[in-house]
């Protein structure tokens, strides 16, 4: 069984939502599963040392352009939220316990998510919104409720974001396979040939 | 007549090699000449806050096997050099005189010093070194030494340096083609491809 596709993410970054509609595509081609794991790009640009994009000068409005133009160059339905970026801990805690039951409707919860902020202009960062969300993917959200605002669901996103850390994640989109790590949307087609070809 | 691609890269960019190394055949395929602008990034990143790629943590690593990787991925000969990153002001000054009264000698000559750092491990910010070079592209270095050390073509090349940060230039590749900006090697097929088609 070859290994799967890491892919890290923050529900708040646009190249990470053209990401996540395109990974499952080049993955089902080479033969591979994808491991989703939702991060939070706070404390990991923090430890970096670097900062949002769209926060720097002239890069930022370029930034801006990029997203929109690489949205709709990989034909993928993209509108700039007006409040960006938000918070994801809440979707990222429901997205860890939604995955501990089912990975496969966690997955559609994350697309789902995805859809809602970038696509929609929705505002992820509301519980209200995340639960409406965990319900269309098929979650218990009854069952979901009471964790999600509980202290071990915390530790648990923390635990994944050190883990993040630790495997030399640094933004987002950001994959790991077979040892290799690709960082970035436009690095999905040097992944790909990678997997292909078994390296070069 | 299309109008060129004008491209901005620092003799001290890997990503902006590789893209000198692709550029030409490219613009060949699409029918549009090149106007190559060599730059400093230095105060290209002073004015955007930004800092080169290599020295931030745990991203600097990655870069550095990227750029290997990215070259080897575009059949680019490349080693990154002992000393890096090296200053470029002299490169940059001889291509402006060349360039002054022969396009072609400085392009040739841009190539033989990104081949020189890259690929071959020189040190292009010997004055020595890049004398060596652009006699290597036909150019009369004799002509050129007095020139070199005057007060002109240093003012020359903080114009053009302040010219690319007026057309929004923040990093190494930098495009614009039709008014549509492109940043890194990695938007060259994007670029490529909104040539061909007009934009989307």
């Amino acid at each position: 069984m070859p290994a799967p596709i890491e892919f890290w993410f923050d529900f708040s970054s646009p190249y990470g939502y053209i990401a996540a509609e395109l990974i499952d595509e080049v993955a089902a081609r080479q033969g591979r599963s994808v491991n989703w794991h939702p991060v939070l790009l706070g404390p990991i640009f923090k430890a970096v040392g670097t900062a949002p994009l769209t926060t720097l000068p002239i890069k930022g409005e370029y930034s801006k352009h990029d997203f929109a133009r690489m949205a709709r160059y990989h034909k993928v339905a993209f509108r700039l939220p007006e409040k960006f970026p938000v918070g994801t801990q809440v979707a990222a805690r429901a997205y860890y316990l939604i995955a501990d039951g089912d990975a496969a409707k966690a997955r559609d919860f994350a697309k789902r998510v995805f859809r809602a902020y970038f696509a929609q202009g929705r505002d992820v960062a509301d519980p209200a919104v995340v639960m409406e969300l965990a319900a269309a993917a098929g979650a218990d959200v009854s069952a979901l409720a009471g964790p999600l605002k509980g202290e071990a669901i915390k530790e648990r996103v923390k635990a994944e974001v050190d883990d993040a850390m630790k495997a030399g994640v640094f933004g987002s989109p950001y994959f790991i396979v077979d040892g290799e790590p690709f960082w970035g949307v436009d690095r999905i087609p040097v992944m790909e040939e990678w997997i292909r070809t078994g390296g070069w």
